[in-house]
């Protein structure tokens, strides 16, 4: 399949191209290295240390003989020239991956709320403008999040996408209606994910796009079989307060003897997916498009759940780091319950990578190999939700105060 | 109340910022005038002749001795000098109006719809940011359309933005929720009101922002009590195959003796509201505010509902016109029904001004009198929804062939 992957030089987009390139794709990186530029602006880098693209590619063909391209593009401003490559490249599959998204980051600041609804907004609409003017019957598959469902407060499991309801008519009749899951996102990041989904659907049913769209857990791990190749393939690892994901953070805390920054109660439960699956997801999605005129398909990307304070608990105890509570730097419910429904992937083959103890102290060893490199100052959560809980923040405890003690 | 009227110089804003600022309201229009770029990119203009917005305020201080001002500020593409306006005028309330109106419009071509994508996203949110970002409790009022919803197909009345609906949870309960009604856009216009609604309940949830999303149906009619105290001060009338509004169109086809054209079977039901209606509308919305922490408050802001090939016969009886079926250029049901509730504004005191004979009449007679402009090349609809069905149009009968007959 020739595919384009959009955002292909991200935390997702770069094992999903070697998987996929490894699989015999024809693969094409589309990125406008934003996510780099973000490392520049929040003066942070990858725990791993990470080459340009262009390097990583060269040593991609010098290890495996495989060729990837990478075409330097912002999709988000420019609509004409997308829409002109997509018409060269002809692609059968499209992978968006190219949306800023950190939660953290959205909230830091009005600017960064802007830069991402419209950054995000556009680059959506764009692909998906330019494949109903080309008119061409590509299958586009988008990175979503879990989050664009909220949480649930009925008791009832999240089914993918898609939910059974029963509406009263004018008749005193109840019709049941399957329809999409009502939004309820938790940030300006997850929220630009729920407006994708609208589009999704209006470009379903209007030009019969064929969409796919992947509401992802918290992603956790690094390494995936290709990025084990060799030391310049590695994937990058976030452990920064906007960018690292939580267990990702936990693990880097262990290494150093930080302690594990548990916000608020850690009563939130999360779902959660390993990087390693997370590829794998993408490729089976790709092998199941939905037909022409098929509303969206949507699958939950994720193969389990945990609460916060449990995961730092397992973590304290493997590695005997102190846990601290701070503020919620979000404005969310102190605890919750989530369950959620995986089957479309688990009967199209998936064997979940679950969070093994063994699995998290190879993680720390990561972490310990590069803990040279970290940037204590960079682990706290600075984005707070909104002005009352930047102000708790502030007056409470401050977290750098542990870093001359580890 | 010190109101800023974002797209004051609108076909919906003139009129309100007349009403408001009768009704003794400290008004400034915020506009970017984008209506008249859009009028001289199509090469048509409004059929009544329609002065510069600083002229119109002119007379409005030479009529009424009252003072509006205006603002020249693009509010999708600035955001940071629309924070500082609002800051530095502090206004107790916000209507916005300030997007791209036409679903035809936002079909035109792949250029078309990403401008009224971004448009109209950008400035919605950068309205809502800034609020945010200010912490300034000012009430927002925005005007959103009936095209949200879709239609129903289940035979139950539309409801004022939420519905009640029966979800079952694990233990076998069904619980009731109500839920902000299901999307259903039929253009990448309405889409963009969709878009709207998410980032609504989002901002008045994280950041306790005051929203009213009035849901409108088609408007009618040009006159309000304040455009009819000078000529200077009409409205604008559009009547071409974009920015007409289909009664409006029929007016004018009625006016000219050009035959009535309706869209396919003519089966669609739409909901209407006349303009005087409409502005008395805002008005009570303005009076009548959420709290803060409620949700988005929704009004359906429309009167009756009507079919439109009974439209077309009601107005064919009274002036003798013709009617003459053209391919429909929208991708929607033939045939629809259409219940929607809009009890909150009868209970607020709204008296409906019903679509009479004499009330259509006296409208014809504003078309003959400006007959003279007419251009009828611009009178039929020349975007198509998809490219089939702008085949469908192209091979069909040229509705231009009638412009001599007259």
């Amino acid at each position: 399949m020739r595919i384009a992957v959009f955002g292909g030089d991200g935390f997702i987009g770069w094992p999903t191209c070697l998987h996929l390139s490894n699989a015999g794709h024809d693969i094409v990186i589309v990125d406008n290295l934003s996510r780099r530029r973000i490392d520049t602006e929040l003066g942070v880098q990858s725990l791993t240390p990470m080459d340009s693209i262009q390097e990583r590619l060269r040593i991609w063909k010098e290890v495996t003989g495989r060729t990837i391209r990478f075409e330097l593009l912002d999709i988000a401003t420019d609509y004409f020239r997308v829409k002109r490559w997509i018409e060269l490249y002809r692609p059968d599959a499209l992978i968006h991956l190219a949306q800023q998204r950190a939660a953290p980051y959205s909230m830091k600041s009005d600017w960064h709320k802007t830069y991402t609804v419209n950054n995000n907004v556009s680059a959506t609409h764009n692909l998906l403008n330019a494949l109903a003017d080309l008119e061409m019957d590509a299958h586009f598959v988008h990175m979503g999040t879990m989050g664009v469902y909220g949480y649930s407060d009925i008791g009832a499991t999240i089914p993918e996408g898609y939910l059974n309801v029963g509406i009263p008519n004018d008749d005193g009749q109840v019709i049941q209606k399957e329809i999409l899951y009502p939004a309820n996102p938790g940030s300006v990041y997850h929220m630009t994910k729920c407006l994708d989904q609208l589009m999704f659907g209006y470009y379903a049913k209007n030009d019969s796009l064929r969409i796919t769209d992947l509401h992802q857990g918290v992603v956790w791990g690094t390494h995936t079989e290709q990025t084990r190749l060799h030391d310049q393939l590695v994937n990058r690892f976030d452990y920064d307060g906007d960018y690292g994901t939580v267990l990702n953070r936990f693990l880097i805390q262990a290494a150093i003897g930080h302690p594990l920054t548990v916000h608020g109660t850690g009563g939130q439960t999360r779902a959660f997916i390993h990087i390693q699956d997370s590829v794998r997801c993408i490729e089976l999605a790709l092998k199941n498009p939905p037909t022409r005129g098929e509303r969206p398909k949507i699958f939950n990307q994720m193969t389990e759940t945990f609460r916060v304070r449990d995961l730092a608990k397992l973590i304290a105890e493997m590695s005997g780091a102190e846990i601290v509570n701070v503020p919620n730097p979000r404005n969310e419910a102190s605890e919750n319950d989530l369950r959620v429904a995986n089957d479309q992937f688990l009967d199209l083959g998936l064997e979940p990578t679950t969070l093994k103890v063994g699995m998290l102290e190879e993680m720390v060893d990561v972490a310990r190999k590069f803990a040279h490199r970290i940037d204590r100052s960079k682990i706290p959560a600075q984005s707070a939700w909104t002005s009352e809980i930047r102000s708790q923040i502030s007056a409470g405890k401050d977290i750098d105060s542990f870093n001359g003690e580890a």
